[in-house]
């Protein structure tokens, strides 16, 4: 057991408190400090995966049974759950609506999966770099990382993950979009190790490229897994909605821990959901917002290329949210740091150190999204951040 | 590591997952299955917690700041934070929006508590009987039971829990109402033994008749201590939203496990729930709730009377959800069988079993919910189950 005392916080000297011993190895997100300051008005933000605000749809409430405003099942209303599986049906994903798990966010979905398999010494497969707040959760239940990157898939041939996390198309951080070649490594790896791949993937519907987008999960023959996406990207945040699917013998498992969890998921949002994707005019509000995003990302571009060109790579990303830059300079750049000058200049961004699992290589690297600021802000604060890399290189 | 294999349920042989050991704790709640059939029209059910649908506020969305569609605060929403702080301010426990954290339902506060408190082998003080869904948490990470009731409180201060969980107000299932003396009890056994107190207390507004509901909490004088409650019971369940406020020495931690659980609650549910709160008719339209529950569990008080008077004991309560039947019977009675048969019958309750911590001592016991059914299909349900009973016996 640890001890946490914070005298000064309290009225009175409490008692010592027996935390959990996990509690340890529980970091804060750097998202958090920065959601709290993205709302200021001056502040050009490239810091959360956040969607642009124009492209959130217009709310409605109508149709809204008074009788959802009751309890509902842990799995979600079974409208949805069909729907979802049926649309995952047309992109290779064959499953039925008992193996859909709606969930509060897919934040949630990485809980319930750290919850089924991770405690003190399992070993997890993850991207280096890979999504913090993955590895946050991962790290708390008391995760020990395999780390690998794309190209070195191949490598985890000869190790045992029992969980192999991967965020194959847009990658959260790096925007990589994993090549049929790579999505068929990983899916021979993950049959041949035994490990479950837990396969997140929010971005895919945010394309604006030619990318192969199958999901890695339908290429599996053997192993057990579980697959992810959200509503956060395509339709809003707010509304926390997002779902997993899993194979079979998983699905009872992690139903009861969303019961335990926060019993069911909020029900208004379903509503809300399940009627905006049925709405005739879907695919084209998202082909919309695609349009925009890529006008965006084009943008961002050009700007990039015309402040960071000399001190800096990229790959310019075929869909999601997300630059990630890698500093040319042989001096270690903490972007921690850089952030808290960047804040003083009304920039926001997300250091690439929280993005490294413990005992991989943290090169000199950030995270810039490219959706939420309007391209004149974007060149306004990409030429401020320029400047202060400067400074510190 | 555990091992589950399920060769029926996937298409090809599945390889074996190494689920994490905490998992062969896992017991799914008879929640989940009686909420998949309470929807049938002909079924009558005394089974979940079920706030009367007639109790629902009526939706809009109205005032809702497409904004708000974004990305928010782990925290919550300021406004609605600022509301709970000066509402328990009002009732005796003081605390600054700085101590509320915005919780996707009071269920998830359980889970945020057990993350921060349990791990394998350690003590929990909960009452026996205790709220199932509170018990399944706790169990789940590995706790430890030391069970009391409102009568031995005093016997907890020779023993050492790091936790102490209790629902003082109508209690979750007995519908108890700890007196003044069971409060004062409680705060000086935590402040002396050091555990931390966990109060749920999600149904004190639930009340009809005049009791003592002030906060425990706000009797400590030393120990650190989380207060949480719940929207569910008096605006509505399906918009899954309740709160938690702590000790400030906690605060940090909690909204850390918050974020990594869901990043925040949602959004729309904040607005709706907060724009219901301050409306001028709030006050009556609780009155006219509770006015409602009155009248239901007066008739409900009557129809056991007539059916059960001579094959249980029970305790009206003075508000809350839940009457608490013990059979008078030598015969040690499995609820849970009896269940079945009465679902057969179109009759849902729950079984008492689920509410007793691992060893402790579980007698003929099971919990009858009064809000949900008419007071007609409530005489027709107690006369049915009864007529069960009476066979079994």
């Amino acid at each position: 057991m640890s001890v946490l005392i914070d005298q000064q916080s309290t009225q009175h000297q409490p008692l010592p408190v027996r935390l959990a011993r996990r509690i340890d190895r529980l970091q804060p997100s750097p998202i958090r400090e920065i959601l709290k300051v993205i709302d200021q008005p001056e502040m050009i933000s490239f810091a959360g995966g956040l969607p642009s605000s124009d492209s959130f749809p217009q709310l409605s409430v109508e149709g809204f049974d008074h009788q959802q405003l009751q309890y509902g099942a842990t799995e979600g209303d079974l409208a949805l759950r069909k729907y979802i599986a049926e649309d995952l049906g047309r992109r290779s994903l064959h499953v039925s609506a008992d193996q859909v798990l709606i969930l509060s966010g897919s934040q949630q979905g990485i809980d319930l999966v750290a919850k089924l398999m991770v405690e003190q010494g399992t070993r997890v497969a993850v991207e280096s770099p890979s999504y913090l707040a993955a590895l946050q959760v991962f790290s708390l239940f008391g995760a020990e990382y395999l780390s690998y990157t794309p190209d070195t898939i191949t490598d985890l041939q000869r190790r045992s993950p029992a969980l192999t996390y991967a965020i194959p198309t847009f990658q959260n951080p790096t925007g990589h979009c994993y090549s049929a070649a790579q999505r068929s490594q990983l899916a021979q790896v993950c049959d041949a190790n035994g490990s479950v791949l837990f396969e997140d993937d929010p971005y895919r519907e945010l394309c604006f490229g030619d990318c192969n987008r199958q999901p890695v999960c339908s290429l599996l023959e053997r192993t057990s897994w579980i697959y992810q996406s959200s509503f956060s990207k395509v339709l809003a945040p707010g509304l926390r909605l997002g779902y997993l699917v899993c194979s079979p013998d998983l699905y009872p498992t992690l139903s009861w821990l969303k019961q335990a969890a926060d019993l069911h998921s909020n029900r208004l949002s379903q509503h809300i959901v399940l009627q905006q994707l049925l709405e005739p005019g879907a695919v084209q509000r998202l082909q919309r917002v695609n349009q925009r995003y890529k006008i965006k990302r084009d943008a961002f571009a050009l700007s990039l290329q015309q402040y960071f060109s000399d001190i800096a790579c990229w790959q310019v990303p075929d869909g999601g949210l997300f630059f990630w830059l890698t500093l040319s300079t042989d001096k270690k750049i903490d972007t921690r740091q850089l952030l808290q000058q960047a804040l003083q200049h009304n920039v926001a961004f997300m250091p690439g150190e929280p993005f490294f699992p413990a005992g991989s290589q943290s090169a000199s690297c950030f995270r810039l999204n490219f959706s939420h600021a309007t391209p004149e802000q974007a060149d306004r604060g990409l030429c401020v951040l320029s400047q202060l890399i400067r400074e510190v290189i």
